[in-house]
């Protein structure tokens, strides 16, 4: 049986495409951007290019606006260090409780380190953003509010046009970790006021290690990394060109397929997730319904513990996740759901299945086979689970 | 006639046998590292072994000592922020005038933005450290002494265990650039002083876009990438695996080919540079002729622009360089050869050959050919050239 990876949001597979696109950049074409012989200026029409299809995949008005990364991780750093430098006298961010760990740890550290304050928005049951309190925090004191396309556990969207509207209103820069939303969601950024936009190759079919972060033209940038004056001197370090070439071409892939592929990978999560709902007893859709990643379904399973599943499915072939990847390895629900107050009970038993183009009706016939038994197997061993389908002890909500 | 490449110190060439290792990563074993399914698991394996690889080459006593970055600049800036964060009350760094950029530019930062004293310790004409210099430097004030293992112009080694010493004899922690020295020279960092060192894979034929830090066990890091809990805590942000196992590839070869590579090639080198002053009338190599990287010769042509030599010489199909890659576009004569108070005239004649295992004798033959003309010819555009090879006006010393 072909091994089902519905793993999508933690990472995806490179496109063969892409890796087609970014051989010849390893043992051939291996100059050094920077040079000025001709093995730099081969490379250097491939950067543009690159730049130019990410550029079009953002809708940005400017190729320049990108500036490559290693990844998501340091394009969400460097937005918020470089907008605490330059905004002068404004020490205070504005978040949500619901990041990635790229910036809630880094605002952690800077609330501890260096006396920044951080005002962490809170959810709603379903994910959603208390927009009310997100227009409270901002004021004269905040550099920048930072806030999510969409969020990497439940898939659930943030108004982000409007959140970036409100930020302008207080004088504050706008960043969004758009890590989930590029490849997915149509952006256009040039009609848009986001400042800043983070994004990782890796989430849509480019290689690991490689990422950008796009800075409105005007927007002033302080590099994070110094050093050689790549990329306009606003992040130093030889240039990854096979990355940038992979990352260019996925952007073109994901562009051009788009749609179509939405429509095709939605109705693949909406049968799964009607599918399992219907065969098994409490499960809980989690996320907003409305509003919402096309390719993303994460379903609490009451009165399991969401690691014994994914074991038993790893087993079946199958590949998933209980949460972000980053934070695997603890038995803590996660962060996103403790925020919605998702009942303690059915957080513990929460799985995050994410989908991309390279899935086919067969897993999901395959996971919708798989899950009841292994549920059905977990809840039998469960205390707090009676086998007439009621809980024998109250849960405890936390 | 195939191209000649002796651009080795700006990148090297991804040896094939490192692509093909890294090949299944990208689409088939392309899990997250973190993840707890199979596709997780296959490529932690591969990780360890890579991380084993690079442990063997650097001689390090534990493979946990090596951290994953994006490459050189990036370890380098790691290095240094960590050591201002964890040396409480230490806020001086000892460096020298001749480092690359990735330290220099960062300190200038530090200096300007954080009112960080840096020390530029200088070099002779031969580029060697001054050392008495270098003790007089440091002191109970010093957070770090930042010493590059070799200088990527010039090839000179530094004597970095006796400086390592001499840091921690002032109990400051000692780092290296060590990213022109790591597979051309042997290294046996167990026994060894050096506290960090930073490496980068596109310099010895892994792919760009990664590198590492060595950090000794007990050495507090502080990370300045935040987010996920990658490497341990110390650099966040999902694993680039393909160019991980890369790395390690690239660094089991070079341990395995060393020693009869670097006799190779030093022998290529010389040839060239012999032939070159021979051939050519008023040539200087430049840097230290005893202690040097085997690869590397800088040759100072007088009363001649570098890039007038680069132009014509990559007509002829040769790439080589007239400085740091990162520096040029500027026609002022590197900080380098400014530090070792090279001539003017001769300074801005200089050019950088880096040979690598790829290259072969006839590359040499072909740069010994196509050399003389070149100079011949823009000396006699040259003002100060006259055609009985004296100077017609005297050279300005700068
Ligand atoms: C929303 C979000 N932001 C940031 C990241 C970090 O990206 P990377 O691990 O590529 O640095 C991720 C992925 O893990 C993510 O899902
Ligand atoms: C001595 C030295 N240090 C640091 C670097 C920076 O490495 P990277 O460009 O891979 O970040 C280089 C290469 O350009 C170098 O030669």
């Amino acid at each position: 049986m072909r091994p089902v990876y519905l793993d999508n949001n933690a990472t995806t597979r490179v496109d063969p495409a892409v890796v087609q696109e970014m051989l010849p950049y390893f043992s051939e074409q291996f100059g050094n951007a920077s040079s000025m012989h001709a093995f730099g200026a081969s490379v250097s029409g491939a950067l543009k290019t690159a730049r130019e299809r990410l550029q079009a995949l953002l809708g940005a008005e400017f190729d320049h606006e990108i500036v490559w990364t290693g990844g998501g991780t340091e394009s969400d750093n460097t937005a918020l260090l470089s907008a605490l430098e330059t905004q002068g006298g404004r020490n205070e961010i504005v978040t949500t409780q619901v990041e990635h760990p790229a910036i809630l740890n880094l605002c952690e550290w800077l609330q501890k380190s260096r006396g920044i304050k951080v005002h962490h928005i809170p959810v709603d049951a379903r994910g959603r953003l208390d927009v009310e309190a997100y227009r409270r925090a901002l004021g004269p004191k905040t550099a920048i509010a930072s806030i999510m396309w969409a969020n990497n556990e439940t898939g659930t969207i943030f108004p982000v046009e409007t959140l970036a509207e409100l930020a302008h209103e207080a004088g504050a820069l706008f960043h969004t970790d758009a890590v989930q939303a590029v490849g997915k969601l149509p952006i256009d950024l040039k009609n848009s006021e986001i400042d800043l936009l983070s994004l990782s190759g890796h989430k849509l079919h480019a290689p690991k290690g490689i990422g950008a972060l796009y800075v409105r033209k005007g927007v002033r940038l302080r590099p994070m990394i110094r050093g050689g004056h790549q990329e306009r001197g606003r992040r130093a370090g030889t240039e990854n060109v096979p990355g940038i070439v992979g990352l260019g071409k996925a952007a073109e892939l994901a562009l051009a397929h788009m749609e179509e592929e939405n429509t095709r990978v939605r109705a693949l999560r909406d049968r799964l997730e009607k599918g399992l709902v219907q065969r098994i007893g409490n499960a809980i859709v989690t996320g907003d319904q409305d509003s919402r990643l096309p390719n993303t379904t994460n379903i609490a399973f009451e009165f399991v513990e969401g690691e014994g599943i994914l074991l038993l499915l790893n087993k079946a072939g199958i590949a998933c996740s209980s949460g972000s990847a980053c934070t695997s390895g603890s038995l803590e629900p996660s962060h996103v759901l403790r925020a919605m107050k998702v009942p303690y009970t059915a957080a513990h038993g929460a799985i995050r299945f994410s989908f991309s183009r390279d899935n086919v009706e067969e897993d999901v016939d395959q996971v919708l086979e798989a899950m009841p038994p292994v549920i059905e197997k977990l809840r039998a061993l469960s205390p707090f689970w009676s086998k007439n389908g009621q809980t024998q002890f109250a849960p405890s909500y936390v």
